[in-house]
């Protein structure tokens, strides 16, 4: 409330989903939060979630029958409360439902505003609650890497591991997938962003990169498979993508800049004269969604805060050969960071 | 291009992803297209897409490098194009996204206008190649729920049986999920949208309502799952429920009106008094999306036409006992109508 009054938005409409989640504190209800400095929260939803809102706390739950539609909803209720601005989020409006809601309040006096990130930025902070959720999500990707350590030698294709461990990660509790899980076998490695495909699993190297998504928080780990010994180059490139991350995750703590935690990790790249080959950033925020602001990379000066929680995946990627990326989640502390993803490595 | 000139619509910016999907052909790119009466297609994408875009026909490919924003791609190309009028989806445009595109082309001249339902009105007439897919989707989906019938005994709850039948529609060919799938068990079936959990798998009575997704294009088909001697209202509810469907099914053909469909299927449940109980509409129309145009519902009066694809899907929902939904895919032909799921039945 005080935010709002401070931000000069009187009320705000929240659409971003995950904005919902995270001020409701439900993953399993959809529908739009109306915050304001007139009354007590209003969420409005179908006959569908009607039952899971009644769960809010503080919160008026207003429910569409049939086809009445949300926005008219929406439109009686900010007249009835008299607002005269009323803030929306212009990246989760379409611009049909902003004509829609315009002409239903037309003639009443309200301003409608486009007011970007107020909610995200909260969410860059996390609770306690929030962290016990990542830490949960954390623990069940790690037991799906081991998993898939486990059974990939009797596994044909990425496609098919990559089922596997997703079912792996459903049957953990409440746990769902946080994004489409990357398994890259041999030279598909080079690829960050591989849509894993019909591609035989290599029973000496392969990259998995996933995440379990756990009451709307989510994980995002890497970690590269590697059978026999390692050919020398390979090695090299490990151990300097290992240090790589170590001295990032040293350079993480409360007033640290975004740029600076980037440019530790890039540094050790760059000095074996690999630094074209580590070609994105070093990482980013993560919460409820699997990429958030902080960005960790060589633009951002943003500084981080303690309880806000990133990723820190430096990478080698030699073109036509293989790449090789390791990524952990690492939580800001006052004086240090905490790696919640437990070991560092492999 | 005939029906741009048609619509008064001399360039369209089509970023609804089911649409670029139909116009490309391709279910695997991710981006935005621009038709128009000036050129050739141009496709917007980012560096993931650029090998997999390069496939699509007739089209030049725009790759959006490093953090270049496609909108500014955009903007580029439709004043090189010294476009006048560039409509735009509105339900497939953040108004965020409309005012960045606004700014960046002001003071040319240029007029954004928002054109609805161009590309889905295409869609709703599947051509042999949609067809051909769709009966594909079918096939996958008629082999899951066959699965889910031999392996039930084995599940423990409604969630576990959900993630096996999801992965068993991973495992064939290169079939995705259409939408969650829905495993309701016991007095759950009396909801039509019910989310599964953890309640037991019924070795008696529960229902599936799932789909694959193949190549972009949809199933979407309803089985209620019984063992031993059906009570006799139960019997009675069941035969309705499937007596209700041929009737409809009967009557699908070109020239038919969606809302006497509708009727045909809803008079013979109103008949046994249980009109109340079937609150929802008979169908919808399937491709790209599980729910599009033509719905099957008492208001609609839109023609059917040939090449048209529904689902058929009368209910009788029991509260606090039990629902009987029976649900399968009918293709619109010139006299009568195909049942795509084979048998209407289980």
């Amino acid at each position: 409330m005080a935010l709002l009054e401070k931000a000069d938005c009187p009320a705000l409409l929240v659409s971003n989903p995950l904005n919902t989640v995270y001020l409701t504190g439900f993953s399993d209800i959809s529908g739009c939060l109306l915050v304001s400095l007139a009354a007590k929260p209003v969420f409005f939803t179908n006959f569908l979630y009607q039952k899971a809102a009644a769960r809010i706390k503080n919160c008026r739950v207003v429910v569409a029958e049939g086809s009445q539609d949300l926005l008219s909803l929406i439109a009686r209720t900010v007249k009835a409360l008299k607002i005269k601005r009323l803030g929306f989020e212009p990246d989760n409006f379409t611009y049909g439902q902003y004509q829609v809601l315009k002409a239903k309040v037309d003639g009443c006096g309200l301003k409608l505003a486009a007011v970007k990130g107020f909610v995200e930025k909260l969410r860059m902070i996390k609770e306690p609650r929030e962290l016990k959720l990542i830490k949960k999500s954390v623990e069940i990707t790690r037991l799906a890497l081991t998993y898939a350590g486990q059974i990939h030698s009797q596994i044909a294709t990425e496609k098919d591991l990559v089922i596997e461990i997703e079912r792996f990660l459903r049957l953990k509790g409440d746990s769902e997938i946080a994004f489409n899980t990357i398994v890259a076998s041999g030279g598909n490695t080079v690829f960050p962003h591989h849509f894993s495909n019909h591609t035989q699993i290599s029973n000496k190297f392969f990259l998995i990169d996933l995440g379990s998504k756990y009451y709307g928080y989510c994980a995002d780990l890497t970690r590269v498979f590697f059978w026999g010994k390692m050919p020398i180059l390979f090695k090299r490139i490990y151990d300097t993508v290992r240090k790589s991350q170590a001295a990032a995750i040293k350079k993480i703590k409360d007033g640290a800049r975004a740029c600076d935690v980037d440019l530790a990790a890039r540094r050790i790249i760059e000095k074996q004269g690999w630094g074209k080959y580590f070609g994105h950033g070093l990482g980013h925020g993560i919460g409820l969604a699997v990429h958030e602001e902080p960005r960790l990379n060589s633009k951002n000066t943003a500084v981080l805060k303690e309880g806000m929680v990133v990723t820190v995946e430096p990478a080698v990627y030699f073109k036509n050969q293989f790449g090789i990326r390791i990524e952990d989640m690492v939580l800001v502390k006052k004086n240090h960071s905490e790696v919640l993803s437990g070991d560092i490595h492999r």
